[in-house]
């Protein structure tokens, strides 16, 4: 019998110059991946390049967060970009990523794509497949992260790459198993002990109870941590507590 | 007795998104070797992938033409900025583009800092020094181009980088060898075919025509043509056929 | 018998720093109302000044013409803004070019929304109810241009703004009045006499041809002419000199 | 005998986007002058607008914080632009939030260089008859607010301008009557309470204490608080609280 293990991500590096975001060093102590801002809708270099050292120096997996070119929005508007410029975009950024990762010691080891462009990508084919594209230029070898049931994973899995599933340890799920919209009621699960809860029994029964009180099949490699709300330090804590304690052994996807 | 050979370098992938700079296509007939910009003073990604693109189609030579972020003023300001943060912005500006580079088919094959970067790197030790410490970091097998005699080529040499000196094809050289500042009578050699012979008599006899008439001594491994300016082309392709007729083999000092 | 009078708007002042677009000196002499880009998608505060300077040596009414923050895509581009922060936007960038007006001698007359928002306020209620209020808290005296049936001349006119409309001297007409598309055939109208004659036509008669070769009522109190397009100048020119021939006042919808 | 009376500013309008810095709104009850970032350095459009509406609501004066286009850097990194450049963009930043102020209810009232500019202006003479310029260009009544001695105030009341001096209420003075620079001992007073009573004293004495514990001059109408360091809203607090006890009437230079 082997043990279940889980993979812990979190949204990293999203500092830039003046203006902090996030307790980067406290996240890296508790997730086994990093997704790591590219530049365009968060991080400067500097926060770049300490980030991934950070990352390097626990042994956490570096992936590439890529997003819209819209620091003032924070990549949380969608861009109705040409599919051929998202693309080149994409490519720019892992490779921007992916160099300042050379220096700290590591390298981007998978992609997910951030905010907006996350979730368009959920269902716009061409911005879906304009992501694929660039990462399987890049390096095919590379996984996609992304959420369940995408049109990004269907096409990272059509394009021969590796698509990774991810759980989201504080957001509601509606019977159907979709997230729930941040703006209604049951957005968000805010309590960390009740975070953790949900998020081993999604490893050990692949289940999770939606909002309506019915429990629905939930199965992901990955869990996504958010790193830059209030308690987020906390909940991420509990998670991976709550983790070892059921004998769930936490540990990237991806190739560290 | 060996043929001698001289590398011919342009700026390029200086437009950036609606607004067009330069002819590209026309420029990668020409040279050997392109210093390619890298987003923070000019180049948009979907520029600058076709732009790695035509190179690699061409045999030419892929440099990173880094600069600061400054695409307002096209990086021909000095910003005073740290050095570890200027560090930080060339590692990932070389990063990006060796991104779209590798999805060209092509890598990124050496480093020429751009505008008021290279001018400030011909004396600002704290900012040579980051130049040359971002490509230690990033490879220490890609050469630096440069002024002769800067601090930035002294250092890369310290540091144990190859410094490749060039020679300016279309500018006035002081007695003294420095070049003519650009606000200066003298200050450009517009003339192709006398564009065309300083080349030549400078990769043949190593000597240059200062602008009071003296000889003085200028060897280089590379010479600078302008892209941007009107009449570049035909001054580039002048050198190139002079080039020719003197028996002077044009070859990228970098391997391709 | 009054003398039918028409307006004729360009899009101006989109240089960028180092990179120049279209020839604002030819069309300030041409047209009577300029679309003055804010900075957003294009516009930098030098060239801004010059062309608002220009505009009121020749008596040349301007206009802010707003858009998204997107220099990358020239707001081109569709950006899924929060309407709030929209309005905001639109509220900063009058205000920017009417500072920069007041240092030229002159003063933002009326507002147009540039490409994509644009296209956005024809149909969608959110953005265009943004840009009305933006200008309804700004001044309520400000006029609004944009196209006939548009959300935004609506919304405008609903809150007490003045609407204007225009007609495109060299976009294709569907029979149902809309706009061909610019990536079908018949999009666009080249030919200079050509543009000419529509202008003409639906100054004096209030009819274009439509694509299909029937016709279709046109009135509008303005003709956008492009400005960035090769030949603009010369259609400017024919479409000028034949309002002349034909006894068409031109003369600026707003007050200079 | 006529009550002494003194204004208290601080840099407001910060934050970008997602990022947050400092708390506007609790310093808009404590100072009598709000420096009001305009967006090159600092500040979107909805943070600006907001900030000038909670300045309006509370009778505080607004002045526009202009700043290099850097947010990167904050605008902590001098650029050397070109002067005229750099009018422009003053003028631009001046307009844009003044157009804010408009639909806030109140109007820019003073100008203030930021970071890097303001330590520019100090010296740099061409630099600071560019703010003059822009000053005197957009409206000459509007006072310039800076460093005592510096370039800038000796250029704005050559220009006809209002210079205003200010204190920093939580900076070290050198016997010379210099701020101590920031990377040295006692560039700080971090006591809230011993920020106060220097307040204190230079508002009823003219006198500050010198980091070699000598008493030099000092006599400024406003004195500058820190809006984004920790303790900032404290020392504020403290500041306000002393000067009421002491009978020193808090009141804003400008007119409101």
């Amino acid at each position: 019998m082997t043990t279940p293990t889980l993979d812990l991500n979190a949204d990293l590096g999203e500092s830039f110059g003046r203006w902090e975001l996030g307790d980067d060093d406290a996240m890296l102590g508790l997730v086994t991946s990093a997704n790591v801002a590219c530049g365009f809708h968060a991080g400067d270099a500097t926060t770049l390049r300490r980030t991934c050292a950070g990352a390097a120096a626990r042994g956490v997996v570096v992936g590439a967060q890529v997003g819209y070119r819209d620091l003032a929005g924070f990549g949380r508007r969608f861009v109705d970009m040409d599919p051929g410029e998202l693309a080149d975009d994409v490519v720019y950024q892992i490779g921007a990523l992916d160099g300042l990762c050379r220096v700290a010691g590591t390298a981007v080891r998978y992609v997910k794509p951030h905010g907006a462009l996350y979730n368009a990508t959920v269902h716009h084919e061409a911005q879906a497949q304009a992501v694929v594209a660039a990462v399987r230029d890049y390096d095919p070898a590379l996984p996609v992260l992304g959420l369940p049931g995408s049109v990004l994973l269907r096409e990272a899995s059509a394009a021969g790459l590796i698509p990774v599933e991810e759980f989201f340890a504080d957001r509601g799920y509606t019977p159907s198993g979709t997230l729930v919209p941040r703006r209604k009621e049951n957005a968000l699960v805010t309590d960390p002990a009740a975070v953790a809860a949900r998020v081993v029994r999604m490893a050990t029964e692949g289940v999770v109870t939606a909002v309506d009180g019915s429990e629905i099949a939930a199965r992901a490699a990955s869990v996504c941590l958010h790193g830059d709300s209030p308690g987020a330090v906390d909940a991420a804590r509990a998670v991976r507590e709550a983790l070892r304690e059921a004998g769930v052994a936490v540990r990237a996807f991806a190739r560290p």
